[in-house]
């Protein structure tokens, strides 16, 4: 028999695994399973009819375009479409400091890719999006996290982290958070602002969920402040996605960053996939020219917004004094901690199976902690069950605890 | 004044510069050039109408799939598609055994990152395609050219290179070569097998061009060669597109390989982009299945044919012994070799500007090579251009020669 060959792996595969998400999604497949786990948005709520006539303009009328290879910085209408979005929330952007990616996930790996190698530090808050841990990881950094609570990360925290470690950036989720749904203070952004100042910090301000506000809209972005603390633009890099408020399915990201660093975005990119799908980039061009998105967002919203509701009420309900969180004010999850009140369960990772034995998902927080992981955390979405699944899966969460 | 600021950029950007060729590209808007210069298919030949029947099928059948993130591996119907074309290639390979991936350059990064790393060497054909050149040394690798003539690389010459370096790879294009135009013979194919089983060491095969064959197909891949050498298989990388073929605007590629270097490139490409648009997914998945492709095919293949016989008739009617290069038997491209008879210029580099000041462009062959450069040569792409441009275009570059 021949030995299994032995390949030349690179060493920086030994960094990363395989996301402890994609294993608790395999068990989803299972019949009359109620998931919490996912973290994406809810299919009905896509707006078919109107892509549709974005997807047959782009081949009546720019076919020869929509279905060639396009510029590595994106499709013009494209960024100037997404420039719009982003002043139209306060920013200022020109179409030209923008590039498209092929969704924001992309726009971490040319930040990687761009900043990250062997022996470098990066500041993440703890919890934080695990692809984006994972990602940089992979491009050789040491990731540690920062100290956040119901307002976001804290600065005074944040800024010891800074002076110790010298990261090259920090990575922030400041609005609606994945996973831990908070909310960055209009008065900590600010300071977090004057950080990057005051150390030649680079923040990286990744913002998918900003638009999906249940009652008030949130603080202006870590962009869109930048025009209120002199300096700081040079030192944000920000990255939105489409993926939350039109379609993951399109792909589509983008990033805006100082020049010099978007040139570099750029050169990457050009290796990583030459261009982001000129077709999608088209499609998505013209739904958001024809004006659809405003109406697609609220429709999104006043549902999100009633699921986190029901799902809160339900909680307080069913399982009390055993589970403590903070209702989010928009975004996709309710990120919470097991108290262990009246001796019950207090592990995320051990309360997952006995939730799965009783026909509900969700996601364990600790995997979310780049350092210093808290295993009482569970991060719970409300964005695609319906009410009355959300009212019955918890139902079957408090059951689980109580086994 | 403010100093610039100054940005920790990684050490891996200083091994590359944005393509040669993309400062070419920025003459191209020019009016009136007549470009010989682009890597792309002609847009006149994209099959508008049944692209737009699967567009339709994949939002009036599919849009919960087709606008939703998906599986990181690719969307299932397209993987048995995929696999279906190449099986009728002559390769076996089940959909399980290919991940779809955002163009073949994606394929490529993720090659990159799933093996390459600083220290390590990787051989290339001289001359090669050069995002593939960039891809690989932006994950530290020494990229080091293996000689190539008319019918491919050389088995002899690459196997004293791979004893002298063991390559973590080495990376062909064995059919219709971007941009030598070479195609391996099958002898040299099954050498080149041989070879990777004798030493161990990884082949990637990158076909885009294999289908656009004009008189006759050419050998059959190595992919489909493996069964012919034992342990061939444990040791092959194949690398598919169908940008070439269909439409470089959905972005779909994919890559077959061994199941351990399979699953590492999957972990690579979750935190590379997560997953490729589901929804050009769909829209490619439902165009295989209906079965237009091989009307598509034959029309691409026709065109060409004729317009490299066109362009080799001119270059030979027109340069005469100014000029060397064997006419392609399929692909996109013709590469010569300015002879100096005459005492015309021999010198790709210096041509360039005199042929845009004459109205035709072309890309010079140097950059193509990763080492010992041939100054001598050029790339011209007979795709995009009609019969009568090709024979204008020529005579502008017989004039530019003159000058």
């Amino acid at each position: 028999m021949q030995p299994a060959p032995s390949y030349p792996f690179a060493q920086r595969l030994g960094h990363v695994e395989t996301s402890a998400i994609r294993e608790v999604f395999k068990l989803l497949g299972r019949p009359g399973i109620i998931s919490f786990a996912g973290g994406f948005p809810d299919s009905a709520l896509f707006d078919v009819a109107h892509i549709e006539e974005a997807a047959r303009q782009a081949l009546a009328q720019q076919a020869a375009q929509a279905l060639q290879y396009g510029a590595t910085e994106g499709f013009m209408p494209l960024r100037e479409q997404l420039a719009a979005l982003m002043q139209a929330r306060g920013a200022s952007v020109r179409a030209e400091q923008l590039i498209v990616t092929t969704g924001s996930q992309q726009a971490l790996d040319l930040v990687g890719k761009t900043l990250a190698e062997p022996g470098c530090k990066v500041i993440v808050e703890g919890p934080t999006f695990l692809a984006a841990i994972q990602c940089f990881r992979l491009y050789g950094a040491q990731v540690i996290s920062a100290p956040a609570d119901a307002h976001g990360v804290q600065p005074g925290a944040l800024e010891r982290l800074i002076e110790e470690h010298r990261p090259r950036f920090v990575y922030l989720i400041p609005t609606f958070g994945n996973p831990g749904g908070a909310t960055l203070t209009l008065e900590r952004r600010r300071r977090v602002l004057e950080l990057a100042v005051r150390h030649q910090t680079l923040i990286i301000e990744d913002d998918p969920y900003g638009q999906l506000w249940f009652d008030a809209p949130p603080p202006p972005s870590l962009l869109a402040l930048t025009s209120e603390v002199p300096g700081s633009r040079d030192w944000l890099i920000h990255c939105g996605s489409l993926s939350k408020i039109l379609s993951p399915g399109l792909r589509l990201g983008w990033m805006t960053a100082p020049a010099p660093l978007l040139a570099q975005a750029v050169m990457c990119k050009q290796f990583s996939d030459a261009n982001t799908s000129a077709f999608a980039q088209a499609v998505a061009a013209n739904y958001l020219a024809a004006g659809h998105l405003g109406q697609a967002l609220e429709n999104a919203r006043r549902v999100y917004a009633r699921r986190a509701r029901v799902m809160g009420q339900a909680l307080h309900e069913q399982l009390g004094q055993a589970i403590a969180f903070t209702p989010p004010q928009g975004g996709l999850f309710i990120w919470a901690r097991l108290t262990g009140a009246g001796g019950a369960l207090a592990d995320g990772a051990a309360l997952a199976p006995k939730a799965i034995a009783q026909g509900v998902a969700f996601v364990p927080g600790a995997p979310f902690f780049a350092t210093q992981p808290e295993a009482a955390t569970l991060r719970l979405s409300f964005a695609t069950a319906g009410e009355d699944d959300i009212r019955e899966g918890v139902a079957r969460l408090a059951r689980a605890l109580r086994v």
